[in-house]
C-alpha cells in the first residue's frame, strides 16, 4: 500500500503541476499562495480514491486524471477558507502556518476563490463518455454548492455553542466532507464507465467511508496532540464544536467508527475481486483511528 | 430599449430562481443570503448580452439561458466578496448594505463560494451543439480563475497606493471587468452556434465594451454621489486607487471612453444587421456617461 499510494500520490502531483499556471505567472503572489496551498502536504486522498473508483470499475485510471485534480483542489479551497478568521479562524494546518497566516486575509479568499474556479476548468479536461462532461462536471459543481460542501460548512457553523443529535451531526457530516468524497469516487466510477449498479456500490462505500473517516477526525482531535496531528488538537472541544464523542463518547464514537468501517466494506461486494482496491484503500485511511 | 430590457430581465430572474435553491432550504441563513445577493436589483447586464449575442450570431436565445444565469451568478459571487473587509471593505452596494453587513463575514464568504459552485452546477444544464460542454463551461472557468477574474482583482489591489501605467491599469480591467463581459458574449455566441469569424467579432465587441464600460464607472465615481450611484461614490479616490481620471484627467478620460464605445461598435460589421442588437446594448449601457 505505501508504493501504491506513493506512486499515485506522484501522478496526482505531476498533473496538477500540469494543470495548475505556474507560481511565476501574474499576480505572483496569487499563483504562490495557490501552489503554497496546493503542495503543503496533503495526502491525495479524495484524488487517489478518484482513480482507484475508474480502475474498481474496470476502467484504466487515465480518463479520471482531470476529475482527480478538480476534486483536490475543491478540497484544497475549502481548507483555505474554512481557516479564515471569520471562520474557524485556525492558525495551523498540516503542521504549517495557514495561508491568510502567510499571505493575508485577501489573498487566502482569493486564493480559494481562484482554486475553485480553476478545478472546473480542470474538470472541463474531462473528454466524456458514457457520461458526458456535462453531467460530470454538473455532479462536481452540485458536491461544492449550497446544498453540500458550503451548506455542510454553515450548518456546522451555525451548530457551535447549541445542542444538536447524532442525526444532524450526521447530516452535517455527510454534506462536509461526505459529498465530496463520494463525488471522488463517483467522478472516477463514471470516468471508467461504470455501470448503474457499480455506480450504485461505489456510492454506497463513499458515504460509509466518509461518516467513517469524520468519526475517526473527531477521535483524533480529542486524542492526538498538535505534533502528530498537523493542525491545532482539542480545537473542537475548546469551540464547544458538536462532535461524535462528545455526543456519544469516545468509546460510543469508536463503535460508531467501526460500524461505518464495516459498512464501507460491505458496500463493494458488487464490484468483485476489483473491488479490493478500494476495500484496501478503506483498510490505509481509516487505520488513522487509535 | 426599455420594454427589451425589462422583458430579458424578467426572463432571467424567472431562470435564476427556477435554478437556484428555494430561500426555505437549510441551511436557511445561506440560500436567504444568496438570494438576497441575487435579487439585490443587479441590472444583468452580462446574462442580457449573453442572450443578445447568442441571436446576434443567428440562434434563439434559450441555449444560453444557463449560460447567462451562471455568468450572473459569478458576476454576484465576486462583487460579494469585493466588498468584504479584508478586500474594498464595502459598506454599500446598490443603495443596500453590503451582504457581510447584515449577515456576518462568515455567510458573506460562503453564500460567494456557493454561488460560484453553483454557477457551473447551472452551465452544465448548456446542452452543447457545435461547441460542447466541456469547451463552453470551460471557458466560463478560466474566466472566472486566477488568470482573469481573480487575477484581475488581486492586480487591482496590489496596485492601490502605487503608481501605475495606463497599460497597467488596462490590464487590470481586461482581467477584472472584461474577462467576464466577454466571456457572457461568447458563451451566448457559442450557444447560438456562432462561427469562427462571428465569435471574433463578438470577442472583439466584448473587449472594448468592458473597457469602455470600466472607464465610465471611474468617471461616475468621481462626478456622482452615493445616492444616484448605489454605492459609495469617491471611494475610489479615497483609496488612493488607480482610475482612469486619476491617469488622464476627467478630459482624457471621456476621451478614451469615447473611443473604446467607437471601437466596440465597429468591431460589430461582420455581423452585419444582426448585431444591431449588441450595438443598441452597447449605446443604452454606455449612455450612463456625464
Amino acid at each position: 500500500m505505501p508504493v501504491y499510494l506513493a506512486e499515485r500520490k506522484r501522478v496526482i502531483d505531476e498533473a496538477l503541476r500540469h494543470y495548475l499556471p505556474p507560481g511565476t505567472k501574474k499576480p505572483q503572489a496569487l499563483h504562490e499562495a495557490i501552489r503554497h496551498s496546493l503542495f503543503a502536504g496533503g495526502k491525495r486522498m479524495r484524488p487517489i480514491l478518484c482513480l482507484a473508483a475508474c480502475e474498481a470499475v474496470g476502467g484504466d485510471y487515465a480518463p479520471a486524471l482531470p476529475l482527480a485534480c478538480a476534486v483536490e483542489c475543491i478540497h484544497t479551497y475549502s481548507l483555505i477558507h474554512d481557516d479564515l478568521p471569520a471562520m474557524d479562524n485556525d492558525d495551523w494546518r498540516r503542521g504549517k502556518p495557514t495561508l491568510h497566516k502567510i499571505y493575508g486575509e485577501a489573498i487566502a479568499i482569493l486564493a480559494g476563490d481562484a482554486l475553485l474556479a480553476e478545478a472546473f476548468a480542470i474538470a472541463c479536461r474531462y473528454g466524456g463518455g458514457r457520461y458526458g462532461p456535462g453531467v460530470v462536471v454538473g455532479e462536481l459543481a452540485r458536491a461544492s454548492g449550497s446544498r453540500a460542501l458550503v451548506g455542510g460548512q454553515v450548518a456546522d457553523l451555525e451548530a457551535e455553542g447549541r445542542e444538536i443529535s447524532v442525526r444532524e451531526l450526521r447530516a452535517i457530516h455527510l454534506r462536509k466532507t461526505g459529498a465530496l468524497i463520494t463525488t471522488a469516487l463517483r467522478l472516477g466510477a463514471m470516468a471508467g464507465e461504470a455501470s448503474r449498479e457499480s455506480l450504485r456500490a461505489v456510492t454506497e462505500f463513499g458515504r460509509s467511508l466518509g461518516l467513517a473517516f469524520q468519526v475517526i477526525d473527531d477521535i483524533l482531535d480529542v486524542t492526538q496532540t498538535r505534533e502528530t496531528l498537523g493542525k491545532s488538537a482539542g480545537k473542537d472541544l475548546a469551540a464547544v464544536k458538536a462532535t461524535y464523542p462528545r455526543l456519544l463518547g469516545l468509546d460510543g464514537a469508536r463503535l460508531a467508527a467501526r460500524r461505518y468501517t464495516a459498512r464501507a466494506h460491505g458496500a463493494l461486494a458488487p464490484l468483485g475481486e476489483k473491488g479490493t482496491i478500494l476495500a484496501n484503500l478503506a483498510g490505509h485511511l481509516l487505520s488513522r483511528e487509535s
